[in-house]
């Protein structure tokens, strides 16, 4: 069997070789030891959130992909009363946005560029005028182009305005540090998959207590019921349904090495040298990002595709998947662009072999860059 | 470490050494060889059905535990106008009504003694006096008890009738020899941590292609659209929303072991000939099962519990669980029961080890069986 590809993907991303031998066991799920393992993994989010049960946060595993989660929070919390306002500036934004049109939550869009980071001053304008919303939604790092969004100056407007925050941090958490109390976010959701480097099957909400206490009622499905699903692990422990345990037992691993590199600080350190290695090194062969250095993420950075009608970007990605490098698409209005990601069990000296052989692919496709600068 | 409890559960089952290896890998979510394995998957699993794409039938996965691909069937495949009819003698079948509630699904139960089969000729006569019902759903194996419910014959009432049918073999498919055409079976739902003996982390409907095409505009959820999903994995292979990569991965190779095995035939007969020496094994020992040999299934079996005042399961399955031994609790009206599992990856001398337990473990909790026998 030839090397695993490595994976400069938004995710699945590569996991270290100890977080995949985590799952050769087959655990029972009503076991005290699984059970165990839930209840640390549950606080362990927390910690990496900065919150704790005392200030009355709760961390909520439930079965599926990131977006599983996000319509979990979406069809619980929000009452047939509730009125959501969606900050996007991307796809990831504009899915939430989706969620609500189809589980029937009311909602409008403050949409800005793809370019463009939300103004936190534009949001207090809008909660000013239609004191009707009662909740806004928002992307850490909006994954379609790279753009780390500023939500922490985002929370301080909803919550300035005493409204609730809703965040998909799905990319971003547990590799850019973020306190979820102190920028003012009621519910913040992500994946097994992203930043902790677990492996992909469940998703998480770390959340205030009371928005979930509150929640009596709402939920629009049975599996997606993330008060049902909180009350089910708060009663004893187990999961209403079947959890995918040897993601979970990987993600336990994940979580202690996550640990043992240092925590969030020192994860995001690696992460933001990745992202320098390749922005530089990407930079000296010719290509530009889609984004300025300042607005840019240390998780996945888009690239233009290059003018040379030579370059197409599934060429150039089979080309590199050929060398065991998988690298990602864009779907961005009005730039081709592709996506390099540099989260997961990535290193820099692994940017340097992706970057190392780009050269040379693109000689093969006749792909000419730099001398095409004018 | 200690080595791995064998689990005598409804799932997750212990799986064997080398599908738990398939996981040692990060495959990415778009790579060739991924959408070349799920594909391969999809027809695996119309194949262990007995149908085919050319018959106009699909498979399509979706991430989460059984219960979200049961969900996914009513929430897409249900429009307004459809009613339904559950067939129901025990837990899963209350479940299935439950689902059909919280969706707003208008639904009516026939609803039979958990020690009882359904009737088809009661279905044929319900189906007959309520022409506005559209759809039927039954559970093949109740695993709450573990009765095989009379599938086809009630499937041949339903198709008789005109109506659609929709089957929860979450516990069953695999291991019990089932055609699902020939069974008058329009949807079927399973998971992939029970008779294929994958590791949990998604479940999949094996449905007619008519129906999924029906179904346009019906979804209440994004993650739960069967129709969106299925559309996605046609269009170019790939899941919507990030798959667990690693349990499919699992899974393709627990597919390539059951069709070792012998196929569905060759493991129905060793669940069959686990489940037998257990019946008779525990009946030596004292123990008499909830249902007559006639109505029970290989895949789990019911005991009651002993009148003897000293038997508390708790302490029981403890025991045994500390001996290596995962048994599980059920919620039978009528009856202390509790359940042991004859699926996944044990074989008789696993049922004869957990046999060879019991005694010493009635001793130490002062229980007398047979002695109280009249």
């Amino acid at each position: 069997m030839a090397r695993d590809k490595l994976l400069f993907t938004p995710g699945p991303l590569g996991t270290s070789k100890s977080v995949k031998e985590a799952m050769l066991r087959d655990v029972g799920s009503r076991e005290p030891e699984f059970i165990e393992i839930v209840r640390g993994v549950r606080q362990s989010l927390l910690a990496l959130g900065r919150v704790s049960q005392e200030q009355g946060f709760e961390a909520v595993l439930m079965q599926g992909s990131g977006t599983f989660a996000l319509e979990s929070v979406l069809c619980t919390m929000f009452p047939p009363t509730a009125r959501l306002l969606v900050v996007s500036n991307g796809t990831y934004g504009d899915r939430i946005a989706k969620i609500a049109e189809i589980l029937g939550v009311e909602s409008s869009l403050l949409r800005v560029d793809e370019q463009e980071p939300p103004d936190p001053a534009r949001l207090s304008d809008a909660l000013e005028r239609d004191p009707t919303i009662t909740h806004v939604a928002a992307v850490h790092c909006e994954t379609s182009s790279g753009m780390l969004n500023p939500i922490e100056a985002l929370g301080a407007a909803v919550h300035a305005a005493g409204r609730s925050f809703v965040v998909d941090a799905m990319s971003s958490f547990g590799g850019v540090p973020l306190s979820i109390e102190d920028a003012g976010i009621d519910v913040l959701v992500s994946s097994s998959n992203k930043c902790i480097e677990g492996v992909p099957g469940f998703a998480f909400a770390v959340c205030r207590r009371a928005a979930l206490l509150a929640a009596e009622g709402n939920a629009r499905t049975l599996s997606l019921d993330l008060l049902a699903q909180w009350r089910g692990l708060e009663s004893d422990g187990m999961f209403r349904f079947t959890p995918p345990t040897h993601a979970i037992l990987a993600f336990a691993q994940a979580l202690r090495e996550l640990a043992a590199e240092g925590g969030i600080a020192a994860r995001a350190e690696r992460y933001s040298a990745n992202q320098r290695v390749l922005r530089e090194g990407m930079g000296l062969l010719g290509f530009e990002t889609y984004l300025p250095e300042s607005l840019q993420s240390g998780i996945i950075t888009s690239f233009r595709e290059p003018a040379d009608a030579n370059f197409q970007f599934e060429e150039f990605a089979a080309r590199l998947s050929d060398r065991g490098f998988a690298i990602y698409p864009a779907k961005l209005p009005g730039a081709e662009c592709f996506r390099i990601g540099t989260i997961g069990h990535l290193f820099e000296r692994d940017i340097r072999a992706l970057l190392g052989e780009i050269p040379a692919v693109l000689k093969k496709m006749n792909v000419v860059l730099l001398e095409n600068d004018s």
